[in-house]
């Protein structure tokens, strides 16, 4: 006979797909019961399709998040004296602003908590990038990781196992099953992960553009305005800012060519979109930490210009195994992009860009693949720039020869040389908090 | 490297998911290789969802049905003597009308080739009907069918497992990821099956009301017009027919009850409102196959009153080792209902009645579940027959009398008893074809 005690995954699909809403304690249990294996990945998939449809009210939204942060541990970080205060970025061609940032934070006096991922596809990740430095391990313990914040101020590695398993689970599944576009689900799968983490405070970097997640700057609105109120219920303070992502951000797309032109950055120099955006977002996360930065102690322009920032970096590096001295590796291969015309360079466009570093080797299709540390793409020129036919444009960097042909095929239609000069937008587009 | 010449799973869910179409090389694929596992069941259930949202345009339903006939056999019946004609029900609350009409519509002429299914939940299915009669056996090879088909004229069996398996997979999945209720999966769903049937001509009886499938005529309707729509573009002659489904059919619910029933209307009595819905199935059926039922030899009311339709009932009977002459499992235990009150009887909810049928233990909740031949209820009074308080309106039976409170939950608030005689509506409602 069957029993209508016992809630029933079905029932709870059935309701989302209709437009239900779904109560708090079926929240509760779908999660749980998902990560403990008793409802089916078929389940669970043809739910999150169905929540990709009829997204999710407010309320369902916050239980899921926190269903999603009780699926594992939360961290306690109340023995770091400092405050502190994290940064997520959606993602971008060329963002090595989280190496940058962390330590640039922890010198203006923050503590930053940084647990990070790995890239997949066009946008590379933070650990692939560090991984390029030798010596430097992503996997610390959680005491590593709260000595680390306590001694140095500042961290950035892997999550555990332990952290947030739903969202693990539920990740994987949705990347197979074409349900990762949906606002309500990226925004509990970014925010259970940080608030387990343990911040107190978190800055979002939502990127914008055609090397971004988020194309449309709408959407992109609605994603920061979704994950500043789950922050701000689950007493994370949570700011957020849009920034551009049309064009790479700085000239280095790739795993150790990124390092080093954040390190050029720490050491005060560097492209000027890139300190920008990296000053906005230390700013802000400042503020959040309860810092003037006006002061010249918690100013970051001022931590970059004087070695602060880059002091931060090499204690930060070497405190896990790094060795922030040694040569970066380097890719085998190169070959340049030349201008095509005479003009002024109008566009180059970031799809293209990270498309082409990862089938050059710095990025990965599958989580299971290998990444290169040297491949990649250096922007040799950035729009706004005159530039004269014949005149290389972007070099590329592979171990393999033969990676070559398919990057070209991915900068065809990327870039764009006219009579006129580009009207150029800035770099952070809009605040919201 | 990524390799994209290979069709992907996840652009594909992602397409239809976007409101895009299917490619007919696409959808083959799809279920060529959902069938053969290299799709997850994960990702079919996406896919499925994103359809219940999406629907399929009547292209891409041509070619996911021709894709479901093609990953199985396609029986050939061009051996039969006779023009073949089957009818398929979407099922309803004492829907036994399988049972009567495949000998009707065999004793006028036409050959009947019915492969049939088991009830879930509240709807009985042909097949446990059948089986209360001792010794019949479901289970025939595909040339016992064309056998039957052949001498007998008329034939009652499960399917095999080599037609349309891919239909076989994928409604086992939708029915545990909520994706039962989209019409272009019902209708292919139906139709592939069908179609591998190898008749050449098909009645459709859709239900209409709180005990079918489809409660609401418009969307009976639309399921009804796409199926027609299928059947011609593979070259099955079908018509279908809404009929009414908010009150149980005839009198029986349950199997041996409705075995019953069924040969009280094959021997020229039975029930008014089953007797009209299978004649008119039954005309629409011969006239499909080529027959004039106005002439004696092939006009149903006759071969109802005359015996031939029993005749041909008891042969079919037998031809699977059923004894037609056998008494009929009888429950151990019965209770009445009695009316609360006197009056019209206004209302008896056909989802009610069939919910404590499925209680009392003639239905099944999962598909393992055996089902008990005796139990069900007989409704003692129909709706337009005035009652007296007391007087008994239903009886239950059932093997087990623990199940008798359930059963009485079930049917609360299904009766209706009222001052003023109700409006009743035809039983057929209207003809699609």
């Amino acid at each position: 006979m069957p029993d209508e005690a016992v809630p029933d995954a079905v029932d709870l699909i059935r309701t989302k797909r209709d437009g239900g809403t779904l109560a708090d304690a079926d929240i509760r249990w779908l999660i749980a019961a998902y990560t403990d294996g008793r409802i089916a990945d078929e389940q669970m998939s043809a739910m999150a399709m169905a929540i990709f449809f009829r997204g999710l009210q407010p309320a369902e939204l916050r239980a899921w998040t926190d269903a999603m942060v009780a699926s594992g541990r939360r961290l306690d970080l109340s023995a770091v004296p400092a405050p502190t205060v994290d940064k997520h970025s959606t993602g971008g061609v060329g963002d090595k602003v989280s190496l940058i940032l962390a330590p640039l934070v922890a010198s203006c006096g923050a503590a930053v908590p940084q647990l990070s991922g790995r890239g997949l596809g066009h946008t590379g990740g933070t650990l692939d990038k560090l991984e390029a430095i030798p010596g430097w391990r992503a996997g610390l313990s959680a005491s590593e990781f709260v000595d680390m914040l306590s001694t140095v101020g500042c961290v950035i590695c892997a999550a555990g196992a332990d952290l947030a398993p739903a969202d693990r689970k539920l990740y994987a599944l949705r990347d197979v099953t074409g349900t990762v576009e949906s606002i309500p689900l990226i925004a509990s799968s970014i925010m259970s992960k940080k608030i387990a983490e343990g911040t107190d405070a978190l800055v979002l970097d939502v990127k914008v553009g055609s090397g971004a997640f988020m194309r449309e700057r709408a959407a992109a609105r609605e994603l920061a305005q979704t994950m500043v109120r789950l922050g701000s219920e689950h007493s994370v303070r949570t700011t957020a800012l849009l920034t551009a992502m049309d064009v790479p951000l700085g000239r280095a797309v790739g795993n150790a060519v990124e390092v080093a032109e954040s390190v050029e950055v720490l050491r005060g120099g560097g492209p000027d979109d890139l300190i920008a955006v990296t000053l906005e977002l230390a700013r802000e996360m400042l503020a959040l930490a309860g810092f003037d930065a006006a002061q010249a102690d918690h100013d970051p322009a001022a931590a970059l210009a004087d070695g602060r920032a880059f002091a931060k970096y090499r204690e930060m590096i070497a405190g896990q195994g790094g060795d922030p001295d040694a040569p970066l590796p380097a890719a085998a291969h190169a070959q340049v992009v030349p201008a095509a015309a005479d003009g002024w360079l109008r566009h180059l466009d970031a799809l293209a860009v990270g498309t082409a570093a990862w089938r050059l080797g710095a990025g990965r299709a599958r989580k299971e693949d290998t990444v290169s540390a040297g491949a990649g793409v250096i922007c040799l020129a950035k729009p706004g720039e005159r530039v004269q036919q014949g005149q290389p444009l972007l070099e590329l960097r592979t171990d393999e020869p033969a990676r070559f042909g398919r990057a070209m095929q991915a900068l065809d239609g990327g870039i764009e040389i006219g009579a006129e000069p580009p009207v150029l937008g800035p770099p952070v587009l809009e605040r919201i908090g």
